[in-house]
């Protein structure tokens, strides 16, 4: 009998470090089962093999959390996205939820369940459509019995609010991330301000996924913690950001960034700039700490092994990768056994390889302050048909 | 019954394309089941899922060889490193042919044993011996039954005409890929004669494999077709280079790097550069054409996807791919869906994201044409443990 | 006899553009007549014929001021840097008013005298020294009979005030320039405040100069202009930056970057560059529009071509340039004679030849935010002494 | 009485270093005398004071030859680019003579007239043509009676050879610099090759300038100093290359670069730069060391602080030049101080500031390979009229 697992808030409440996966869509783009676009996670019927391999590799690297894969699986986006192989949401949600508590079985890690931002929302339907659409993700999550639940990737902090009312019906512990920097959200509610309102609806668990690099998502759930605090509040924080360098992001993030989704290769971070994230997180009182878009296995390892004297033990996925290089101490030249040292690591500006290529870029996009952001803002837009008549409209003045 | 499938020779002689597969040692130490440094394959015997997982991604990317995963699988080199599972040559070897073999059987796809240099030569043991490694890694694909041969990443002709010798006992098609540049092997024989001298010793295939970026090999293959028809005599081409953009490479590639192996992030090629390369490649008359260390299934979907139109056909991963990112055409944001174009990808210059980094290195090696060469030369030094007096040496020079 | 010249106000009040000239120490610093360092003015006294030229060059592109070589002038800091020929100041700042009158005669310009930060004030002197400093060189400007004062290279604005209470003694306009940029001055008094206390003191004309580069510099102005109508004040606006490219400064600009002060190149900005940054100034409202360090004359005359149009005639130099390149149409070569042409050059994004380098830097100082403000603030320590004491402490914990 | 001066190869044949001078052209061209484009040198009649301060600045830096400001100032050349003023070629001529000696006078220099590649030989004039114009030229230097004769920048070593046999008609020592690369001049005869016949025409000093980089130039003439030894012939060596890195130029040089010539800022080399190109080339047997296009007096100045060890004295303007630095020994700010050292500028790499921008750029041209190099060897194109219609076709195919 396999002895009763630590609840999430247990882990947190404890002190513990609870280290969350990769990004499973950019992962299986490359691995081909995910289509760029869509984004949608179809692949959890149609080939459980590759969903189930990526979990695995997450567990060994170290994580601690198995996270279903169901992003975008709400029924209104796969509609939307064009959903040709005309699996229910309910289906792609079920098949998830069995893949990770499959997974989780093999190890130290609890099963989340996920939802995240909705068209229904961004097409400005009423609440109660939009928590209808959380709903019956929400209501596989309880049937599958997940251990917690996860609303992330929300550009605005009121849709987030709703999802968490919605979760927090479950009566699991919720945790809740924003894709925002430290400008806040698109609406321009400060990140200190979103936390305030995500803990006050129920969260547990607040922080930032996606949109940015590692240290601007430290920053930002920094911001957040300050705010909580000084709101007289308590809560966890968690971050879990994308593993590229973007220092000229705007609000937006790297959705408008010349290179998304299929040039974005020259600015992955390597394993070393993970740690120093991993180390940034912890010392700033994150405790959940993982990755997103770009966040490769040996990326949520480098997390586990910064955090090794704090935890006490290395990952599985450590038996194949020695600290700070080591394993190059056998190297038959000599001067690449001289890399095999922590120092050399730390130190090196690695090249582009690329001296034709600028080092950064000019997001591209038809002014967030102006149009972009009224869009989102113009709340009395009530129908989808609505919304893209205003886009249009505005591209058109591009 | 499956009907027999059409051979290595057959394919090439009848012109058609032939796509290779991309780099496990790379792609499974980011996974978690190579441990850089030894590089060696355990994981065939521990972890076969993890191996079946990424020949069955190649294979849906369009791969037509499934190569088995036995890169340093040789006895002597499993010793050096420190094999320390345990695990027979014979069994790493056998464990891969049967996982490749399983693969292959889901598509159109042929099984190649392969064998790479060896210390035993690096550390000058006779050609007998060295003969006698290659000997026993093909017992066993003869025994498994595989399709065809190929001895890869050599630098040194010699040693891969050794190869080739003993490969053609088994009565099996061989293909020879040497690691070399334009500049030619480590004793500075010309990529022209190398070819030679490998059709000559019996090679139906020959090119190169690993160590430069993907137009360089491309080059290099060149010169070699260029020696082969000078010389009067007939080949099949093959190019399986890295995925990294190396245009500051001295003459033994990418190890000299100093970002190898932890920090080549930065320099790893986009799809699209991967479009460019396997036109390249096809232009150039080469039709086997693959990848080596850093191609992941999506770069080698690109190949496939690149000369759909000479194939007839696009391999299954491309379900999940939009041609020139057509995907993108339904996104929400417009100057997003404005990427969904050909001219788009090809003319982005992408940016690193690193301004403080520069954008190519110094090789970093204590002179290849002085300390390093001289030592691979000194073929009397007949003991490992003279080379390793000799390396201190140099070291201690440097 | 010359008919009498229009004054800096009566050219501003009616809406003229008024330009103003280059670095004189950095561009003397190249041609071999100021030390970098002492950064002093002996040349004034020692080769006039090198600062004739200097001005004539910067007339003939199009400068309307001809600003006297008093740069770092005062007594107290010629002392402090050593002024090894024994020149007193009053002798350096005579020979400087002589030189710039001379040149201004042979066109449309007015001569400007200029004093800037004293070490007296950095260390503490009380404000009657401190006052005591300018008044010396006032006295010699009042004697030689300049057409205006400017008191520029300001860190702190509490000194650049009592500046303009010792310069509107004469009774002549005063301009004054803070070398500050958007996060303000030393002490914390953003770009605002800083105006608004400058234009309460007395002065007519405020704005910045060198620290920062043009874009930067321009939108510190646009900050000040704010603060000024925000205050329901009046005042005309200035702006001579860098001729460099600072985008990774923090708020004490240029010093702090590695670069400066003998690496600076691969940062200076073309004439093209220039163009932009005199639209946007000229946008912006400013109209007193000139250069600091790194500013050559064909800086300068680039400010002349570009606002050509708002002033009716291009500067004398313009003999020797075709606007936009278009000296380029009568080259051998095709492919240079498409140069020629005014979109050629605002999209070309010039390479900086250094693959090697970085495209920014790190700024290289001892935490701005606690050695050194906290030092600056400690208007407690009265002695020159007790200031190098503290540096010294500041150094070590560094 | 001035003591008679040592000639320029009684310095030579004594092993002195002779120190040359900057680029005239781009240094008057950014100083508004020089117009992009034409290239033509009627400042020296025009603006004498500009030409004679520039003239001053290099002595003062160090220079030992006062080269007269006769670039493009053949008759041919100067009508061709639309000469409107109507100076003859002979007042330019002399008015820059006059020039030259009146500064050499002013310390230890030697006056050199110059004479360039001329639009006669591009457009196919007969041999008797083109050595007419040398010889209009050489009539004003023998005049003046200068103290030796530099035939510099041929793109082809045929027109070289027929400028050094005219000025050998003088009596005069010649020296003759290409502006070549290590690639060898336009027709693709090898660097060595053109030395041997410019020596067995006559020039007593060979070498290269203009079109490169410092690194690149001395490469050159390295090449060329093998292949005068391998031909058992004697010869002085000559080094004036570009003060731009140009690591991305093909065979024709910086002219093809996109930036040339209004955006080569950013390529611009520092002085310790400099002072490795000094180092580099005294290395390889060169002792007339000296600048071309970018060369300021400050880089000049370089030279001769470099070689101030084996010259035992530093040039007038180190007065004003800390050497490595030293001058920010008196900094206020301790982090300023601290780079007063040679360790810290010799490691420095400097950021461009640009992070918008590549580090190099792709040549702009039609072909050196084809198109243009066909033309330039067709010799049997006679009129001008022939060569433009070639021109014409060419850029039509482009």
């Amino acid at each position: 009998m396999t002895p009763v697992k630590k609840g999430i808030l247990e882990r947190l409440n404890t002190g513990e470090v609870v280290i969350g996966d990769g990004g499973f869509v950019f992962a299986l783009e490359k691995r081909g089962y995910v289509k760029a676009g869509p984004w949608t996670p179809e692949a959890s019927v149609t080939h459980p093999e590759a969903v189930r391999q990526l979990h695995r590799e997450f567990l060994r690297a170290g994580s601690n959390v198995m996270q279903t894969f169901t992003f975008y699986a709400s029924d209104d986006k796969l509609e939307n996205r064009g959903n040709v192989l005309q699996f229910t949401g309910q289906q792609i949600n079920e098949a998830a939820c069995d893949l990770a508590r499959e997974v989780a079985g093999e190890g130290d890690a609890l099963v989340a369940g996920g939802v995240s931002q909705t068209p229904s929302y961004l097409s400005c339907k009423s609440e109660d459509e939009v928590k209808a659409v959380f709903k019956k993700q929400m209501d596989v999550f309880v049937k599958k019995n997940v251990d917690f639940l996860i609303a992330e990737y929300f550009e605005h902090v009121e849709e987030a609010e709703w999802a968490v009312h919605v979760l927090k019906m479950s009566g699991k512990p919720v945790a809740t991330s924003l894709c925002i920097g430290p400008d806040g959200d698109l609406n321009g509610v400060s990140p200190g301000d979103c936390a305030v309102r995500l803990v006050k609806a129920g969260a547990q668990i607040v922080g930032v996924n996606c949109h940015f690099d590692p240290m601007t998502c430290v920053k930002t759930v920094k911001l957040m913690k300050e705010g909580v605090e000084r709101a007289g509040l308590k809560a966890h924080y968690m971050v879990q950001p994308l593993a590229y360098h973007t220092p000229d992001c705007n609000r937006q993030g790297f959705i408008d960034l010349p290179e998304f989704p299929f040039a974005l290769e020259p600015r992955v971070v390597t394993r070393w700039d993970v740690q120093k994230y991993a180390r940034e997180a912890y010392n700033a009182g994150i405790r959940y700490i993982g990755g997103c878009c770009g966040f490769e296995p040996y990326h949520i390892r480098a997390v586990a092994e910064e955090l090794a004297p704090e935890r006490g033990f290395l990952p599985a996925a450590s038996e194949k990768h020695g600290m700070w290089g080591s394993g190059l101490d056998m190297h038959t030249k000599p001067w690449v056994r001289a890399r095999a040292r922590r120092d050399y690591w730390e130190k090196l500006k690695p090249a582009s390889g690329r001296p034709l290529c600028p080092s950064i870029s000019t997001p591209d996009s038809w002014g967030v302050t102006k149009g972009h952001a009224d869009l989102m803002q113009q709340k009395e837009a009530t129908s989808e048909e609505q919304l893209k008549q205003l886009f249009k409209k505005a591209e058109a003045n591009d």
